[in-house]
């Protein structure tokens, strides 16, 4: 079987940035670039030169990559020659190999959006595609909602098209530009712009997902011959975003009917890359990961159904579709009150500890998980408590500390100023061996300073000093804390659930429960320390 | 052209549940199943009778619903009759009127998760649905892992269908239960389905999102002649999740092909409820809702673009697919813009006050809002803090009570006879007119004692003497508060969402933020009593 080459042109840098509430630095550009170069994309398009300070000074600084870099722009305006329009101008002094230029297919945005006759905007199309090439730089044609326009008037719709391809435009890139189209339609308006006489191999894909069909329409166009896909890392992008990339180049390369008849630039040992591309930029937006996203999120190989993780426990391909190391994921046997003992030992064995099925423990633990969750508790996110839990009644915890006594006070009063001020002090004992060590952490600030809270001075004040421990939690941080109400009226109480992660890049989930947020805040808290200095082997004090 | 009805079948209490961190209560079931039948689904699955306490509890306790109730099972073990099957019986004795059965159609997993010969898997579905409709229950077979199953053996995953379909049941759903199956490969094996014998409208689809495709397999079923579709509220579900309803309810009821040749038991009126639904949802589980969602997110109808914005002001269906009010949404378009204050006015409407469009006040309030959900506000959700604040630029919030300081301390220790106790107490100063008065709360408890913390004694001591205001603020209650940290790292803060109530059955939503809870917490309790103050028609104390 031949295989034919299709290409990955990334938009993260330009069309991912109209995400709400995303605003990229050049410094974060940058990064995102080489992130994305690593995973083997075929093109970066970096922004819209001249369109604003920020696209502009990127391409400037930007790094060198493997990948090929593209400016966008807009096809030049009407009144005006290609050589004198600014804009366009703005776009070619970025000095980009490649340049791609958004234009109108749809008869009725030219004549609402732009206001001008249909021929003029053909001749638009022509004279800037003229232009780039004549420059000797690989141009390509973003056809703006072209499947709206070739349902409005086809033969309009196709004429844009060859227009800009009579001129030299090495890529004709069909847009879904409001994301409304499905993927029937996708498939057979791309095999009618095939038919036109343009060839798939000229043909690129943009979408987005208004629909949750940005993935499944770049692939249907894929499978009407189509031979670039544009998309953004984690799907970012404009109102509901573009084609996610991330879910796409895994089922490119390893789903039929595309592994075995396209070949991409993302190699297999780059592709085990893919999570930790998509946490770098959920990082760089300060984003919470999303879960439950196809092939990277962290509940993307986790099996709560008891009878799942008894099958999985006996070959796991009976619940996976893939292996979860091929995107450089991981399999999560959850605790859950629906989960199994089978549940129960292999997350033990992930853990480090082999328990037989016939030891008398297994259904202590699970006996115990299931107490806990009744009174709130979360054992399926919170692994690192569990284990735990797990081990104190397995007697494989030691006892590393104990916790004597905390106080924590949070005031708001007038300072001598007559200024508003917030204090946040707390103190902990806690014996270590045979030594008693009392520390001390205070927050003062005003209202409009940063300040992190009680939660955060008695984190500090119980992580100051743990004596001969200090030096194994030395690289801890709290990534995240989550507070929820569980119950109502007098039943309820509060449970907090802490992420932790260390210099070492792990990262770890415990949780607390009470009906004081701030106690239950302190026991997630010391869980987290205690599993990190069982994890790395901490020595009891004596 | 004759419509079909097509069948809406909701698993978001069974499948649902599954997803990784999620655990219903009862309570919560009961008010989801609500949310549902409201939205016009045709079934809701309520549970595994039997497999763990909350799902029988929720049978027993199930509202009455349009919506056909369904217990959700597994077909009968071997080496037992029907009749004999205790986890079957569990599952009939929840005396719903549908009966679903999960099954084996995959010959792989008949021997490696079940290690029984092919023919015993065979009888056990048989013998199974026999009982099952001799009930008189409506049965429906989910056939797990059919599409695999189909593509390892075609014969044997067909035989296991039309086992069950001998014996009666109403509906054979293929499930793609790992979900790593493609839309084209779905819809041809519908079809060779429909062929075998078991017309489309005998035929549901159950999706997974392993590969971002759970709503494209869905529709593609359905266009390939399948009548049921299987899916969850915001696509909770085991791994990635389920079909989501929510995505897929709008393109079924608005998109073509579908829209003019089925119908469902969504009504366009229930439509327009759709996000409130999938808000509720996301209430119930403490989940910030995701912005990118398809038709309900917070930045689907959000134009960001320059461009766009420009377009959508002559005309909105240059970019916009649907109208947003279909489904319950809006558009969002930038502050600055004129369309923006009107969103403005009709908030300010739905609050009683009426503002003029060319007030110099609506930018203003424009700006406050924008500038403090920057901070991390937000005021879609507390509408009550939105009325104060717009109240405060348009000098219509009178002056109740200032605070003039506050301490709460929360402490752990061991008490006279060795026990840890925990106590909360709070302090708390205000000035009513010339008055001020200072009141105190403490809890003092044991960890095993209901303790609310320092949230609630400081709640108390606020709202044990405001004086002559007190009568007003008598009946509230503070019916549940959630904790969410925003942003990360040194620009996190804590956003506290306190929901509040009244002898008068009204319920309101406040917001604080601050980067400490104890702060935030307060600044919303404020907010819900002067809110309360000001709906009474409370006096300004002199």
């Amino acid at each position: 079987m031949t295989t034919d080459r299709l290409y990955l042109y990334d938009t993260t840098l330009r069309d991912g940035a109209q995400t709400q509430g995303v605003q990229f630095t050049t410094a974060e550009k940058i990064r995102i670039a080489q992130v994305l170069d690593a995973l083997g994309v075929d093109y970066i398009e970096g922004g819209w030169p001249g369109a604003n300070p920020t696209d502009s000074e990127f391409f400037e600084a930007a790094p060198k990559t493997r990948a090929t870099m593209a400016a966008f722009g807009m096809t030049k305006r009407s009144g005006r020659s290609a050589q004198n329009d600014d804009v366009l101008a703005a776009v070619l002094n970025a000095g980009t190999p490649a340049v791609t230029l958004v234009g109108k297919s749809h008869e009725f945005h030219v004549r609402t959006a732009l206001g001008i006759p249909l021929d003029e905007n053909l001749d638009n199309i022509r004279q800037s595609f003229a232009h780039v090439t004549a420059q000797g730089r690989e141009a390509m044609f973003d056809a703006e909602h072209f499947f709206d326009g070739y349902k409005s008037d086809p033969s309009y719709a196709l004429t844009c098209l060859h227009a800009a391809f009579t001129e030299g435009a090495r890529w004709i890139v069909l847009c879904d530009t409001n994301g409304g189209t499905l993927p029937g339609e996708v498939a057979r308006t791309v095999e009618r712009v095939i038919a036109s006489g343009i060839p798939g191999d000229r043909l690129g894909i943009h979408t987005h997902d208004d629909t949750g069909h940005a993935v499944a329409n770049s692939l249907a166009a894929v499978e009407a011959g189509a031979r670039q896909i544009q998309g953004t890392l984690n799907g970012l992008g404009e109102r509901c975003g573009n084609a996610n990339l991330v879910t796409l180049i895994p089922t490119l390369l390893l789903k039929e009917p595309f592994a075995s008849r396209l070949q991409t630039g993302v190699t297999e040992e780059a592709l085990k890359g893919l999570l930790k591309a998509s946490r770098t930029l959920d990082d760089i937006l300060n984003r919470v990961p999303a879960k439950q996203a196809p092939y990277v999120g962290g509940a993307a190989f986790a099996h709560k159904a008891g009878l799942h993780a008894s099958a999985i426990a006996k070959d796991p391909t009976t619940y996976e579709h893939i292996n979860p190391a091929a995107v450089g994921n991981a399999r999560i046997i959850p605790m859950s009150n629906q989960a199994g003992q089978s549940n129960l030992r292999s997350r033990l064995r992930e853990a480090g500890i082999e328990v037989e099925l016939s030891d008398p423990r297994l259904p202590r633990i699970l006996d115990a998980v299931k107490e806990r969750e009744s009174r709130g508790y979360a054992y399926d996110t919170a692994q690192a408590s569990f284990e735990l839990l797990a081990r104190r009644e397995l007697s494989l915890l030691p006892r590393f500390f104990d916790v004597e006594r905390y106080r924590v006070i949070s005031e708001r009063r007038r300072n001598a100023k007559g200024q508003i001020v917030t204090v946040s002090e707390a103190v902990v004992t806690v014996e270590i061996g045979r030594k008693r060590i009392t520390s001390f952490h205070e927050n003062h600030h005003s209202p409009e300073e940063g300040d992190t809270g009680p939660v955060h001075a008695l984190s500090k004040a119980l992580a100051a000093d743990l004596g001969i421990l200090q030096d194994f939690i030395a690289d801890m941080r709290l990534a995240d804390f989550a507070v929820r109400i569980v119950g109502s009226g007098t039943e309820a109480v509060t449970r907090v659930v802490i992420d932790s992660e260390d210099g070492q890049g792990r990262q770890w989930t415990t949780v607390g429960v009470s009906g004081n947020i701030i106690d239950a805040s302190f026991d997630a808290l010391v869980d987290a320390i205690t599993w990190k200095l069982v994890r790395d082997g901490a020595p009891v004090p004596a």
